[in-house]
């Protein structure tokens, strides 16, 4: 399929990894990050940390898996499966691996011969937490800051859409009072935090990109309800700018599905906000240049750098 | 099948999660990991990175994930198969979702719909360098710093042996000798900076444990030959200690594979050390104790806790 801006997105790709800031992988979507890159990733990063510690959050961090059994109590299967990543692997006998190795010999496809593990990988930094967040929440709510790499099946050449990249989130649980908040706040702070380093962001209602027939339904009614919002930047276009950012009210959909409940005996409610750490350091590349060293002394400043 | 130490693997892995520094995700060796777990891991890491930089590696960062069609020209899927963890996802109709959604809810397996990806989890952080390194080397080689995620499909009781763990890792690519010495130089250094933080470590010949009857013959080369070398710090047991760092040769073995050669145009020669980060970090909770702000002047020091 042509994309609109294919042009605009193989000129920026093409620039990256002639500048060795990407190293490809031979797959779409997956690249090894030079040492330069990683850093203003983790810099990044760091200052998400530096805001979001006023909240005194409770720190998790979760590999990028998150288990079978809960992923199938989700949505995700039924709303995204086209961007899921189910682990397989081999559970033969000796004889059996024999065949695989003789399949692999003639160019045969050997994978359906591997059976599902207990794990997926995670699509989003959040979704392990909430199977562990089970039962009463205190009063006021619980703040949670978690960082993870996160798959999701969509290979583009376009270098800002990666198969696989990191997301710093705070996710509120709570009273919908206590969660709405965090998603609104989370909004001004975001658009703050990125305009801090001089990228150039506006928030906009969004969608999730629903599979099929039925999703189309839901992508109307999650604008409607405005339940999803992105700070968005112009990096390959200014006219087609990009998410690095979201900030997003679940109503009380992950607490229902695993039971969460408010002081008050409630379904709780729960919010997250995810900066999405390559995108923010690819917007900053394009705006910036592709030089930390000689980027504006303020955003250097911002990032400690 | 009962292991010789699950008393002392289960009694570590209960006190790890009342302490709230493993949360637990319902699969055996997959955690969440609390803020002060994951602070020791980031600062043993940047120990690491401290004392590699004399070397002035090339940094790259690689996501956890290889290329499915070079994973398929390595070894992996003939010796670790039961290791291996190959990314599956959904490529059908709405109609052939119908029926996926159809399987779940009536509890049917509904992973044989899935097709595989480009991409496989990568087993080791320096997998997917190997095919982008193709060519010739300088002729003072590379030095290469890597980490990343790796996953190794072996669920256990044995709080560590995670199935998915973070790897800091230097390769070297050059000559025989160049390749030889960091093997052997990361041994002794690897050594003294488990010293430093006051861990019992000592060097083991090893071997990798390699699928099936063939499998055994593998490994008796491996060990016969000395290509691979553990560190192993007692943890969980004594006389059963656990393996956090490995130093290994790997001869002429990827180079061949992908096409790496020396400067005067022979196949190059590959080494790598590898730091086992969440198995250090958990070494050293045993150690001194699951508090760090309690953790001897010393130890506190080199960590810069």
């Amino acid at each position: 399929m042509h994309e609109p801006h294919d042009a605009a997105h193989e000129t920026y790709r093409a620039a990256l990894l002639d500048a060795r800031l990407l190293i490809a992988s031979g797959v779409p979507g997956v690249y090894g990050l030079s040492g330069v890159f990683e850093d203003v990733v983790e810099r990044f990063d760091q200052y998400v940390t530096r805001v979001g510690a006023q909240f005194r959050p409770e720190v998790m961090r979760f590999p990028p898996l998150v288990s079978r059994a809960h992923y199938e109590r989700m949505d995700h299967l039924e709303t995204f499966p086209n961007l899921m990543g189910s682990v397989h692997t081999f559970m033969g006998t000796d004889q059996e691996h024999l065949e695989l190795m003789r399949k692999r010999a003639v160019g045969e496809d050997w994978s359906a011969a591997l059976r599902p593990t207990a794990v997926m990988m995670t699509p989003a930094a959040c979704y392990p937490l909430y199977p562990t967040a089970v039962g009463v929440l205190p009063q006021e709510g619980r703040t949670v800051d978690l960082r993870s790499f996160v798959f999701r099946h969509e290979p583009s050449i376009d270098p800002t859409r990666l198969q696989i990249f990191r997301m710093h989130e705070y996710v509120r649980l709570g009273t919908p009072a206590q969660a709405l908040g965090h998603r609104d706040d989370w909004i001004e702070r975001g658009l703050d935090m990125l305009a801090a380093v001089a990228l150039d962001a506006r928030p906009v209602v969004a969608n999730d990109p629903f599979f099929g027939r039925g999703g189309r339904v839901m992508a109307v009614m999650q604008r409607e309800q405005s339940l999803k919002y992105e700070l968005v930047v112009p990096i390959t276009s200014s006219d087609a700018p990009t998410a690095v950012a979201s900030s997003n009210y679940h109503l009380d959909h992950f607490s229902r599905t695993f039971g969460i409940t408010t002081a008050d005996g409630r379904d709780a409610h729960t919010a997250c906000v995810g900066f999405g750490l390559e995108r923010i350091a690819l917007a900053l590349f394009k705006a910036h240049g592709f030089d930390p060293g000689r980027w504006p002394r303020d955003v250097r400043r911002v990032l400690a750098l």
